[in-house]
């Protein structure tokens, strides 16, 4: 019997003390769209890693199994939506798989957003090995996933260096696993194959940094950066034997920010079906429409308050959408000579990379009205697969 | 040298994933009104004890002291602005106590709201008796204590029986450990003293449930409940050898809440010489007037819901504001003829005190305009101490 209430989410991801990454990139933001967020901590860190530094704790394969019980033997399982990120270990995670699947064996409407944290495509594998095969058995009780473009090709086993070898591995990981529905949360694609699929620009309203009008591609041709890529994201949704598939371009922003990816699946879940958040697309990229226009605003905002802070805006214009130097959700490492380029720094300092790295915490704190009055969603446009295949693009 | 940040809190308390006590009752309205908010968990439990059935894990004194050296390696303890409540064990509350020395050490103007989580007048200590000692010790750095009557009575070993007693204790506390301000939560008075003392009521629009006019007390004289007796709450500062108190007189909501402690803290911090937040009040009873106006409105909202859920609204005129059988922040369990009064259940549900906690959890996530937006604050008097005690109150 079904009591799941719809208001209700429970979020199992990490914890920091400080910053935002993992349930505290997701647990406010879902908090201030309404929703009443039951927070599972699979860690407690003092910082995101990114810092260099970090101390804290795992939570233990035991204590989530206790805290899960606790939570069941006081009936208070009743969450419609379901999200996970990070979670350390292939016991941790274990536990994890084995108390959704409980869940959805009593009410198999749940709507679980899955986050298979597992790399990406600058540093490659950051979690176990054995980690990998618990995450493609889990992608059978999703309902949505939200990787990366490292974790698309791990999971699918085939690399994408196409449009053709994506629509392939949308394809296997929607049929293999019966996973209805999947928000690729960006690739970088060559700027030409991206002008064929001839995406749509956001309106100037969104990007309140950018020049107006907007250059090609929102000036994604960043300095120093690989000029022939453009960032793109991809909804995808296997129906009636047929993929449906939504791209959206986005501009990037220059540097490395924790969270976005964390922030990004929250907000996928946040406005997925929500009877308050609705427009004329389909319920997935409608979704990611809404969840990239305000990961893309709140990243805006923090870079401008960190160009701010370390002292180099109001000499430029503010140029803050160049090509990052890997993709835009994960974790590159900028170099020395990008340190400097944003401003004076002491190298003397040893704290240097941490009052850095907070600098660029996400903003969703001071931000918090974009989260609820962020605009109608990012724009987006359907994919033609047939034509697009025909074209072999 | 300071190097404080006025918006960041650092906040040491529990967590529940379920319900809102500890740092769930504190975080996220400190984050509603701007606060950027780092969050050190004391404990993981699934739910709050009042449950009757918990389960999860305590943090150690070892991992705490790590997640401390984690931020203060990165730099990250430039907290304005700090609070703790329920630490578990004197071992773990000493390394609170150590790193909150060390923090005022550095920067003394740090304003340090420190809530003494000990017992209350219905269940007595409900911590061991080591951690007395601790926080005995830690009065003399906190800028604001709020304490409860238990509390208040514990630390300064004063029996509280007459405004006389009150005065002696508050003054006790303010000189011994150079304690600028205590906000005393609540405790019962006598109806004929708080007429004597002729207390200010709340405008009615400020108790959307109450019948206009709004009767003596604030129909304070509940069903089956002491009629002699009205809750109010101090706030006292000591300034220039002198003790300055405000006195507030509350309605109170029958029945058992958590976390209203809690919230009542967090909103004391977060008010208290807070430039967006004004009044012709000095700083603590400017601060205690806004957190006792949100405290009182989530209570009433969050009654109001459990009333409606319980299915004993609409009979007949909502008539909340009961006086309860203990103090308002306590934790009081009901009796089973309380459970039935407020509507019908099954006593074959082994759930049933379950259910009736979760209807109970603050609903500080439904309620947050009201933590924004909830009005002036909470009408109170400046005692006149010369005359009160000249009339032997």
């Amino acid at each position: 019997m079904s009591t799941l209430d719809p208001g209700r989410v429970l979020s199992v991801q990490s914890h920091v003390v400080s910053g935002y990454v993992g349930n505290r990139a997701a647990t406010f933001p879902l908090q201030t769209l309404g929703y009443d967020v039951d927070v599972v901590n699979t860690v407690q860190f003092s910082n995101h890693t990114g810092y260099g530094y970090t101390n804290g704790h795992k939570t233990t394969p035991e204590q989530l199994t206790a805290i899960f019980e606790g939570l069941s033997t006081n009936g208070l399982v009743s969450h419609y939506r379901v999200l996970t990120g990070y979670v350390p270990g292939a016991e941790a995670l274990t536990v994890v798989a084995e108390q959704i699947k409980k869940m959805k064996e009593v009410n198999p409407e749940i709507l679980y957003v899955l986050d298979p944290v597992m790399g990406d495509m600058g540093t490659g594998l950051y979690v176990s090995e054995d980690v990998v095969p618990i995450y493609k058995d889990m992608l059978s009780i999703a309902s949505i996933i939200t990787p990366n473009q490292f974790e698309v090709e791990l999971l699918s086993g085939i690399s994408i260096d196409s449009m053709a070898t994506l629509h392939t591995a949308l394809r296997q990981l929607h049929t293999a696993h019966s996973l209805p529905h999947i928000a690729f949360s960006s690739i970088p694609l060559p700027i030409s194959l991206v002008t064929k699929l001839d995406l749509p620009a956001p309106p100037p309203s969104y990007m309140c940094l950018l020049p107006d009008p907007i250059p090609p591609w929102y000036d994604a041709v960043g300095v120093g950066e690989p000029e022939d890529e453009v960032l793109v994201c991809f909804a995808s949704t296997w129906e009636e034997e047929k993929l449906e598939t939504w791209a959206f371009a986005l501009p990037t922003i220059r540097g490395y920010f924790s969270g976005v990816g964390d922030l990004f699946s929250a907000m996928v879940l946040a406005h997925f079906k929500n009877p308050e958040s609705q427009s004329d697309l389909p319920p997935l990229p409608h979704a990611v429409s809404k969840a990239l226009l305000t990961v893309q605003q709140i990243l805006l905002r923090t870079h401008l308050y960190s160009l701010i802070q370390t002292g180099t805006s109001g000499t430029a214009t503010p140029r803050p959408l160049h090509h990052s130097s890997s993709e835009q959700h994960g974790s590159v490492i900028p170099s020395d000579a990008e340190l400097d380029a944003i401003g004076p720094v002491n190298p003397k300092d040893p704290k240097r990379k941490a009052k850095r790295m907070r600098l660029r915490e996400l903003r969703v704190v001071q931000e918090r009205k974009l989260i609820v009055d962020g605009g109608q969603g990012w724009p987006g446009k359907r994919l033609d697969w047939q034509g697009i295949l025909g074209h072999g693009m």
